[in-house]
């Protein structure tokens, strides 16, 4: 698996487990006990559409900016206070870091066209 | 670096970059021209005080989603369709992978107390 590949695995991964798995799940009957989530669908029922879709925009911004800052530390592209090295990340003995939070942000363009 | 302070540098740089971030500007004036930032300020001064707590809890969650689904990725407990081996992230010559997703599901339980 190149570092493409693994880019293209986790925005796809991420978008179906995460961002579509709310816009489905956020409009269902509120029931269960999870408080983040019945916190989170009544937020979602009291909108209005236009609302939803700015809350939809706002989720897309949170999981670009979190997914960037942590590929953006395995790339090394800046260090930690206390750390000590650089990280590698690789699969088969093949090297992948060092341009992940690139490819991340180019595979989140082409989500947007 | 340890695997835990790989996860507890990670969590403080997240929630300091991205979450305090976002709650800090988003009650700014809506200024600017980037769309997904003029939206979601839009979003967050139409809602109430109790709403805007809400959107602060559904925050969390995506946060703690994202993080988890790339992390459980690294630490190879599921495989994607195409992946063929493992992954192996170290630092120094020192493996960390493996319980990144658990450290880091316990570094958030902390922060929720």
């Amino acid at each position: 698996m190149t570092a493409e590949e693994f880019i293209n695995n986790i925005t796809h991964e991420i978008f179906k487990e995460a961002y579509d798995y709310y816009f489905k799940a956020l409009p269902t009957p509120i029931v269960g006990n999870d408080k983040s989530w019945v916190d989170s669908k009544e937020l979602y029922h009291s909108l209005s559409e236009r609302q939803r879709l700015q809350m939809q925009t706002f989720t897309k911004l949170v999981i670009q900016d979190v997914v960037s800052i942590l590929l953006g530390k395995i790339d090394n592209i800046s260090s930690f206070a206390n750390q000590d090295g650089l990280f590698e990340l690789s699969i088969n003995g093949n090297v992948i870091n060092g341009d992940l939070q690139d490819y991340f942000l180019m595979s989140m363009d082409k989500l947007k066209m």
